[in-house]
């Protein structure tokens, strides 16, 4: 009654793949038939299947069963009352619940999981031998069950599974629901995928949306001819685009928090909200907990070492970031430049393919390289979250990116003047990149899909002997098993899929916005293929790849910051684009001197918006101290609140979930 | 025990002035007499002075009074929770302390002083009559006794009154104490006077510490000869002036927040707190109550309501923005340059006094007139709360002093191109600024005291007949009734006497930036000045002034995004002044169509980065409705929880005051 929908449907969240049982009879001490046996201990269902090569153990958990695992993991969760409390059993009316009415999201569920699946230890007392096909090992005392089947590979993989009758549900309503262009149940999406991926399609949509304006206007710019007028079309453009592309930042801001409200997560957009991100606690703060009981209890001494480890910490991250700016400067910029130069040159077209090929084959590696070397860098900063270090990567990567896709760009506007062949280009690698990405999208996963299952035919059959035709695979988990995961194409340790998408999605946006005045038409190509986008990228989630890990985050991230970049970069470019565009002669003049005092303006002001964003403008300390008062505060009356809260609020709670139905549903207009 | 020190020491914080008895016998019903029984009854302590003219009601309130009329204003304090609550007397021990170990601020505690004194009414039923040197007017049932007093001219005014023993301490401790030049006892100030004061102070000394840097940089390049790279130098110093700039407005961003931290004020920095805005409730949010009653409970309406009220709101404030805008560009700047442009012409130095002294007279007008017509349009406006107003009336009176201040310069600048005539200008400029700030600040108020001082004594002298010799004023409460109130030169109806202070700083700061190139020396002299500005301000406010009314703001508000664009001012014009220091013959050229662009670029960038200040990063309804909530449920538990949390934490409370001690001692540098 307490937990899910009432009457609850039994839905299995995550599998774990173990060797197939070759002899039949079973076998005393089995580890398989032992895990099998704890996992049911802990209060899990468990379904078995087996497959072609290998068994699957489909897991699922009741809701009591998830409350216990929260309430070991002290998950905070936002209550009533305002404040977010550790999770207790006895106070579960006191929480807010989700907008489908669980009380836990599919974050803190995955969490829970992870919790109790991890959590098998040894407790016997004593040391326990496991056996598989003959071969023996130990689980020793105290030791986790899991870990050491991982480590012994016997398990091979874990993975989160799709819930087949919400991904109908979402395929039927989203993916494949053509007719209402922009709008998705991102209601359904957040509490199916968790919440960083809800907002990514929730910024994705609204973007879509909002690029009916500029695509009208740069239809009618591109179309018609204003007489006498001709000269004052193209700068009011340029100062609606502008403008546009400022609210659409700002009004999606308001939009997120608007999301957020829905969705009762109590985070808050501002910059200094320490103990309010997510429930995550204070020890996620990257402070080493150890070297805080060394120094005991004097605040004085704690402070300063929070400081000094303030600094140490940003100094480190500093560096980085220097460091990556610099080696992008000297190192990609002359190569590229050297590219466009080489391309430009060369009149034969078969050369140019060539070197085409030979360049793309280069910037394959270099990017590689260029993630590779930004992770070491980041395992080597102190970041405070796994997010922030995913937003640190998403800077350094987007700055190879940025260099590579628009040099050659700026290289041929400058050289040329011409924007004939600028429009050509772009369109050129408008069209080139959306297909180059649907491809990505849509192919790749299938051809590494059909590639395992073909793999694993093969063993079975040269296993099995010959057999009678094709084997068909039956189990919905085993082809899923097949499936690809949803992973970034670099640096793949900090960030999934939604990288890719991300950077395809600021790329172009960077792309229509700084060559605007250029080709205004590319607005409305912009937002073609971004409606087809909200589709193939709902198909790969939902088809064609395997259920992403949820993630915790809940705004767009290191990304906006990048689209404000971009914006300032398009008022700078667009600029440059009119100054080429009006003096197509050349006959403008500008002193070497000038030239050099409007550099130095363009990047000290560039400096002074970015510093804001350097420097916290809350100390370590502070933040520290509030969190650690308030949790030691709120923890020692958790209990009691929520036991009194809870008999109260279990009667509220009926009425306002019926409020929040209405809500939600006149909330999608933020 | 539970409040104050331990011995409560009685301080009369207010005071009233009422007329002198002529009559030396007692009447029934005097007016009066009436007024402090029932001060008494209240639990007020009074003490009745005699004075020239006056009678002077001081009244002090102990601490139980003083927290009976919190409770009953439900007074909303930040807790050991962690959220704030409402005060409730049983629960006092929960509540944070002062940093002076006082359980109210000066600011709670005029708050409570207001309520205790108007809310004196006439609960017998029936009408009394009062009387007053044999007038007699009625007070009738249910009606407040001081606003009657008041209306028939009785209660002459109200004021709060200075703390003998904390004035004497804080002027030997901080303003006449010139050995610690910038360091100030920043805690003791806000306690006497309160936050806003006391973040002012702090940013004052925290600007002078950090103008030792540029001064010696300044002093540097004024007076070393680089041979060869004298052509470098000024741009370098260019650079680093900026970076010292924005690096001070963050780093001040930090030290604010320590302050917070340190004065236990849950007041984030971030845009989106609405609920956590110092104490003050939700319905300090400008949305009319009852108009939500009418709507009911329909989420809905409710919110689509808000949504109206929110973008009616928004639009006439910008519209009162583009008016005030407007005019000053189209009334102010033509005026202004008229000016600079005859005083330029004008050879004979006569002529030049008497245009001078004509543009002095005339500025003088148009000031208050802006400043009365600023008032005006914010009174039609829609705004949050007082602060709010405040800010905005500050916004829009800078653009008139921003005008009126440099435009003379960047003309004369731009005219003659030489930078020894801009030096003497801008010296004479800083020199005659300082020391008309100076004279107003000190000798105005003396003034204004002796004038009205002299005329109290006339009457005496020619009420009482020939008297013996001069007449003494004994009582301390009657001379700091001659004293002048803290107030604003324009706008005194929104804001105090800060708002000066504050215009005299920035005013500074945008000289010395904004034309650093040419007079790298000026941030000497503003260090100087400052050094002496902290003790001059300090004595107006402890000498000569009466105290003033607390405020609620806890951060410098409008004027750090007035800081922040003087930087981005400072890019822009040190560029120029660049452009002509190099191009002394003239030699450079530009062609309009390139000037025109870039005029165009760097208004849209300076738009881009001012939008995400006027569009709110979340919508009013979401604020609302997590206000509504919360405040809702914790009403509900306030006094439940405050009882069971204040027994175990009265032990706590002493030790964490202890360490609040120390750490109150070592968190001056932030």
């Amino acid at each position: 009654m307490n937990g899910g929908n009432g009457k609850e449907r039994i839905v299995h969240e995550v599998a774990m793949v173990v060797p197939k049982r070759i002899r039949e009879e079973e076998e005393e001490g089995d580890c398989v038939e032992v895990l099998v046996t704890e996992l049911k201990k802990r209060g899990m269902v468990v379904d078995r299947v087996v497959g072609l090569a290998d068994e699957f153990l489909k897991v699922a958990a009741p809701w009591e069963t998830l409350g216990n695992a929260a309430a070991e993991l002290h998950i905070r969760k936002p209550t009533r009352l305002g404040i977010d409390l550790p999770f207790e059993m006895q106070g579960s009316e006191a929480f807010f619940r989700q907008p489908d009415g669980s009380l836990f999201s599919w974050f803190e569920r995955f969490r829970c999981y992870q919790h109790l699946i991890y959590g098998i230890v040894n407790c016997e007392g004593y040391d326990v031998t496991l056996k598989l096909d003959g071969r023996e090992f130990c689980w020793a005392a105290g030791e986790s069950l899991v870990r050491r089947l991982e480590s012994e590979g016997v398990i091979k993989q874990m993975f989160p599974l799709h819930d087949e009758f919400k991904r109908k549900e979402l395929l039927q309503n989203w993916a494949l629901n053509w007719w209402n262009c922009t709008n998705q149940p991102i209601d359904q999406i957040y509490s199916y995928f968790g919440a960083k991926i809800g907002v990514y399609f929730s910024f994705l949509g609204m973007y879509t949306q909002w690029l009916i304006f500029p695509a009208l206007l740069g239809f009618i710019v591109q179309m018609v001819d204003f007489g006498s007028l001709q000269f004052l079309v193209l700068p009011s453009f340029f100062v609606s685009i502008i403008l546009w592309a400022a609210l659409f930042l700002q009004f999606w801001k308001r939009k997120n928090s608007a999301l957020l409200a829905r969705w009762q997560i109590n985070y808050l957009v501002g910059p200094s909200q320490g103990y309010r991100f997510l429930g995550m606690e204070w020890s996620s703060l990257p402070f080493p907990k150890d070297f805080i009981k060394k120094i005991g209890n004097e605040r004085a001494q704690e402070k300063e070492a929070y400081q000094r480890y303030e600094w140490f910490a940003y100094r480190k991250r500093f560096r980085n970031d220097v460091l990556v700016i610099v080696s992008i400067i000297c190192l990609q910029l002359p190569f590229e430049l050297a590219y466009a130069h080489i391309y430009e040159m060369i009149t034969y077209d078969a050369i140019k393919y060539v070197l085409t090929a030979i360049y793309l084959l280069i910037i394959q590696y270099l990017t590689r390289l260029g993630g590779k070397v930004s992770v070491k860098l980041i395992n080597r900063e102190i970041n405070e979250s796994v997010e922030y270090r995913a937003n640190s990567l998403i800077y350094k990567v987007f700055g190879l990116y940025f260099m590579q896709t628009y040099i050659g760009i700026f290289y041929h506007a400058l050289l040329h003047r011409n924007f004939m062949t600028l429009r050509q280009v772009l369109i050129q690698r408008l069209i080139i990149s959306q297909v180059f990405w649907t491809l990505m999208d849509g192919s790749l996963p299938y051809l590494k899909y059909s590639y395992r299952k073909f793999r694993a035919r093969k063993k079975k059959k040269s296993e099995g002997g010959p057999s009678t035709g094709r084997i068909q695979i039956a189990s919905r988990v085993e082809k899923e098993y097949f499936k690809p995961t949803y992973s970034a194409s670099i640096g793949v340790e900090l960030e999934d899929g939604l990288f890719d998408d991300s950077l395809e999605l600021a790329l172009q946006f960077g792309m229509i916005m700084m060559f605007a005045c250029a080709f205004p038409l590319a607005f409305a190509l912009a937002a073609v293929s971004n409606v087809m986008e909200i589709r193939t990228n709902a198909l790969k989630l939902l088809v064609t790849l395997r259920r992403p890990l949820p993630r915790a985050a809940a705004t767009i991230g290191a990304w906006l910051n990048i689209w404000q970049f971009l914006v300032v970069m398009s008022i700078c470019t667009n600029s440059a684009l009119l100054v080429c565009l009006y003096d197509q002669e050349g006959k403008w003049k500008i002193e070497p001197g000038l030239a050099a005092i409007l550099i130095m303006e363009h990047v000290l002001l560039l400096l002074k918006f970015g510093l804001s964003r350097l420097v916290p403008e809350e100390p370590a300390w502070v933040r520290a101290n509030r969190v650690k008062n308030v949790t030691q505060a709120q923890d020692m009356y958790c209990k009691q609140l929520l036991r009194s809260m809870s008999g109260e609020f279990a009667s509220l709670a009926k009425t306002q979930q019926e409020q929040q139905q209405q809500q939600r549903q006149d909330s999608e207009q933020f």
